[in-house]
């Protein structure tokens, strides 16, 4: 999976880049708020702790609970050397510790990728984003999936329409509209209407973030029919069209991304387009994909305005909730042909065998000592090797070597000189 | 050079595997002693600090210093389902925190890769460690390397035959031995006499600790004509002999390994084989991979014997050392292809191109906005992209694509649609 998700990035153009584990607390404790502040893991070193037993202050390192933060100081630190936009990627753990547990710990992959240009991003990055998830998901076959696409200007426009403008107010009636799949419209109309909100534009906030529109035609022709005057309405939808337009024509199936006015979760932190992805089969999993645009991502690092887009993948959730829902291909081990060996007079010529075998780049795993065929023969299969090769004492003196095929059970005898060139034509045999 | 090192360890049929970055502080502090100690990393949630604050223990949590620790965990948790002898390597970073300076960190990757097996372990392990160090080294390019091969036993047997017999005294010794490539040889064996070493002992132990025979067979017949009535010497020949011998049998070229009975160090929690690997252009970066046999690895764990063989690449130090020495092959990026884009007019077959590229394989990088092409194929060279793919309106209106080469500055035209073709055709002549 991590194979599939790393070539599709680097398909797109996107680099790796390794950043730090560590950051200093204090800016992880800038970047977060309530709950996530309390999961922030801080580091000492034995050293540090006497040093510092007699304060009360946080330790001066702690981990990184998310790969932005690390992101934003590796392209603020070498905003001099790299070519912009700067498209990278990273497949990192990240750490959040619990908050109730002593002795409980969490850690996991994400996979993130991000563009980040000076100054100015160009839009088209926006489209760019979804269309490298879209090939990612559909590698990894995970079923029919929808990226959601939304944009948190729109948002606030819309909002603004139904007459609600204190930032502090359109806040927290988002908020309470991301509710809507866990509590009865009811339920949230009221607490809405207990925020002052009028019910006419609980109504209509209501209705509009029902509103998925599955498909590039489709989202654009919503987008355009809404009959706003509000200018951030009006330069939302402009910056959606020209989002939707290039993932038509990148090619991103229609069925596989919507303009989903209902993506509100992220909003507070992002400044334009935002996206979630769901699994059509199993949207009790939710967003398995989520990202969006700062319009400056590093500013905590410097003064040069970096805005950046990008989404992240958090794998090791992923994982296990593919697993759970049975929906992962099997993936096969890395072994290809396991070398018995026969007898004690076996061993070197084995040894030689297996040698011969990965100088022609074929994965090769041996017996170390001579044993019973079956026991050798049911190590290989448990270690997933396809093929098994099998040369006793009677088989090296005519030169050949029998090569069993696991699974189907096959067994062929051919010249030991041939080994490699037969399992390759049979590898490719079975690739096509 | 990570995947080099990764694909070299599954050729000999390693599986990857993923052991998490925490242990429990007694465990980390019962397998290090003195400056180790000193290095390790505590962690703890803004939780836990809040209710720990008024004790004075070391938190529960820590971060592995090595992957050796998670390795022994994984194995003996896992006992029951892997098939054993079970081989397998971890590509991971490691965290050493540094005692004195305030705010300093250290984060960096090693590349372990360890067989363990059951109660008994075949020594022809002992050899495929280094035949796959041999592998990854000569990949990896870095001139001509030395796997220096020895035995605790055999040093533990030499050390009683020259009356050394005492547990506390023999470390001591070869604690002092092992300084020979730093203080002058005179300093060394004045020393062991202040230990209590007979002059004559001290004598033979230095010539001892400074025979490195290279290749199997001068090694074999070294070993061999070690004349010791010592139990452990005869025990460690035999062994250490098997090892040299399947060396020879997997085709390991002679000039790449040794046997140096001046490798000792580490000999404190090794109990069997010792490796440890030197570039012979550059002595000074002493050794760069290092390893050995332990006879139970995961007593911590568990009470099943589980005998294991290893060895470990500190990549981090190792790539900047290579990098300092100049001896780093350039790696090239992952981007193949630039797609330039000349006008608004061709934004939508820019696009089009790109995804065209990308579904047949070719890590394709593009232009978000049209622009001026001088400053777009500077771009493209600033990522390293080989190609660069150009279509104005006048080329688009003919179905054609120019491909500029950016290494060699030659530009041909080629129909669109066989732009893939074409590339793929270039980059095959390319490698051979």
């Amino acid at each position: 999976m991590l194979d599939t998700i790393r070539s599709a990035y680097e398909r797109f153009g996107f680099v790796e880049i390794e950043t730090p584990v560590f950051e200093r607390s204090e800016v992880l404790l800038t970047k977060t708020g309530g709950e996530t502040e309390r999961q922030v893991y801080f580091v000492q070193s034995t050293g540090a702790m006497e040093r510092e037993s007699t304060t009360d202050d946080v330790p001066d390192l702690a981990l990184r609970f998310d790969l932005t933060v690390p992101l934003a100081r590796y392209v603020a630190e070498h905003q001099n050397e790299l070519a912009f936009p700067f498209k990278g990627y990273q497949i990192q753990r990240v750490y959040r510790g619990e908050r109730s547990q002593r002795g409980r710990f969490r850690e996991f992959y994400q996979c993130d990728i991000d563009v980040v240009d000076r100054e100015n991003l160009s839009l088209r990055h926006d489209a760019e984003v979804p269309a490298v998830i879209n090939e990612v998901f559909r590698q990894i076959g995970v079923g029919p999936f929808t990226i959601r696409i939304n944009s948190r200007l729109l948002m606030a426009g819309l909002v603004a329409d139904v007459g609600v403008d204190a930032p502090q107010l359109a806040a927290a009636a988002l908020r309470e509209l991301d509710k809507l799949d866990k509590r009865p419209t009811h339920a949230v109309a009221t607490t809405l209407e207990d925020l002052g909100l009028h019910p006419t534009a609980v109504e209509r906030l209501i209705a509009t973030v029902s509103t998925v529109v599955r498909g590039s035609t489709a989202a654009i022709a919503h987008l355009r029919s809404l009959d706003s005057a509000e200018p951030r309405v009006i330069r939302a939808v402009e910056d959606l069209c020209v989002v939707f337009e290039t993932l038509a024509d990148l090619g991103v199936p229609e069925d596989a991304y919507a303009l989903d006015l209902g993506v509100v979760r992220g909003l507070d932190y992002y400044t334009g387009t935002v996206y979630e992805t769901t699994l059509d089969d199993h949207p009790e999993i939710g967003s398995v994909c989520s990202g969006g645009r700062y319009d400056d991502l590093a500013g905590l690092y410097t003064d040069t305005r970096l805005p950046g887009v990008g989404i992240s993948i958090g794998l090791t959730r992923l994982f296990s909730q593919l697993r759970e829902a049975d929906l992962l291909r099997s993936t096969s081990t890395s072994v290809t042909v396991y070398v018995t060996i026969m007898d004690e007079g076996g061993v070197a010529s084995a040894l030689r065998l297996a040698t011969m075998l990965r100088s022609n780049g074929i994965n090769t795993d041996m017996a170390s000592e001579p044993g019973r065929l079956g026991n050798q023969l049911k190590h290989a299969d448990r270690i997933g090797s396809r093929f098994a090769l099998i040369a006793g004492e009677e088989e090296r003196s005519r030169g050949v070597v029998a090569i069993r095929d696991l699974v189907t059970g096959d067994q062929i005898e051919v010249a030991a000189e041939a080994a490699a060139a037969t399992l390759e034509a049979r590898l490719r045999a079975g690739e096509s």
